[in-house]
């Protein structure tokens, strides 16, 4: 059975996250729906983040094995054709065979999440549901020098939901970046794993930084604690995007 | 009465244009509704820009006159509060008392539209209804070529809707500029003033350019013809923004 791994793109807003569901739709739900009526097969697709509830993706990578070996070009085109007709809001935009050794979920090295902010006085007309709007002037460099302290092998309790169903709190994060451009800030993490909200939970507690209500120090005391009551508000789902899942060279399409 | 210029954001999707109509929501008659809701008064704005059905803008002008000598910033943030709770997909950048002189229609001496094409093959998904879907490769340094031939004073006929109320169709086209980033194709224009339907004619005209369906000459004479059965297919609403109106110093904020 050829194995494929699928590239996917998809707005967040109508899903009740990537997982599939009893009663709620999901984007695992939408595309093994699409895969059905392709190929008449009943498949369980796994996804390398499994985004949450209105959490949007640029680049969510899949795997599934079909029964037969299709040329690439007609998997991702038969696909969308079925996502679209069903009016989803999700698009392949590759989909590529793979060794059977590639496991999208478990393959992965590395994940990168992007969160935006839209930080201006006046709500957001064009913008709505893409970024989280916040009126009160936000100073980046604060809350960029604050995310540093975050940076490396924590216990990360406390930008955890409760939720979390990972077996240790530690996870060592690579990257937390905080940039801005006119009034959009950009916050770029990259870990090779991440706790359940826990890029939410950072970002909240970092635009506390940002708007003077914490000092880095702060910022600090609430990643010692390793207590999740010490969590910042935790930051709405619209922001959030998953921009990329790095995978070992072998894997690579 | 004291006069205010507004500067006005808004998704075009929901709305049957600018320009107030008996019966279809417009943005017009959102920020006029919003208005009476502020301060009481009945009034008509006027936009500098005349919108289409689904044209979006990241800067529209307007202006009206109050009864009350009220702040810039509370009549912004009254009017947001309004168009907020009214669900409106309009927002105020900023309300700037003006001198009477001023006319958002009649002061502006140039107008700025940017015209987006998605060209990949996977619709979209997180860009829907911000962007022109072209799933042929489209050649944009061709259509940049092109785009050139259009640019100064000429009788605009081709590129005009039939339902157009201007006196002339001569106009001068200032700038044209085809530019792509990764899959995406920005098309800018810039002009003293367009006539109806003029910028998504001409993109339309430019993308028979690139994908190859159309030479650069046959741009040259669909524009000498004067005839708007020359014109290519008209390009859809959701990819053009007007982002840009330019007044004289004396009427800038």
């Amino acid at each position: 059975m050829p194995r494929y791994r699928l590239d996917l793109e998809y707005d967040g807003a109508p899903y009740a996250g990537w997982q599939r569901q009893v009663d709620l739709p999901t984007v695992q739900q939408a595309v093994e729906t699409a895969i059905f009526r392709f190929s008449g097969e009943t498949v369980s697709i796994r996804g390398a983040g499994r985004t949450d509830t209105g959490v949007h993706a640029r680049a969510q990578v899949a795997h599934v094995d079909l029964e037969k070996d299709w040329p690439d070009d007609t998997v991702r085109d038969a696909l969308n054709a079925h996502l679209q007709q069903a009016r989803e809001h999700v698009a392949v935009l590759a989909a590529t065979q793979v060794d059977a050794s590639f496991d999208a979920r478990f393959s992965a090295l590395g994940r990168h999440y992007l969160y935006r902010i839209y930080n201006r006085r006046s709500p957001l007309a064009l913008d709505k549901g893409k970024f989280w709007w916040v009126p009160r002037p936000l100073d980046e460099e604060a809350m960029h020098e604050a995310a540093q302290l975050l940076l490396g092998r924590h216990d990360f309790t406390t930008f955890r939901s409760t939720q979390c169903q990972a077996s240790s709190p530690v996870r060592t994060l690579d990257r937390l970046d905080v940039t801005r451009l006119g009034d959009i800030i950009e916050i770029r993490a990259s870990a090779r794993a991440f706790l359940h909200n826990q890029v939410r939970s950072m970002v909240g507690s970092l635009k506390r930084v940002g708007d003077g209500a914490w000092s880095s120090h702060d910022l600090k005391t609430a990643l010692e604690a390793a207590d999740r009551a010490a969590c910042g508000q935790v930051a709405p789902p619209e922001g959030l995007y998953l921009i990329g899942v790095d995978y070992p060279v072998e894997n690579r399409p």
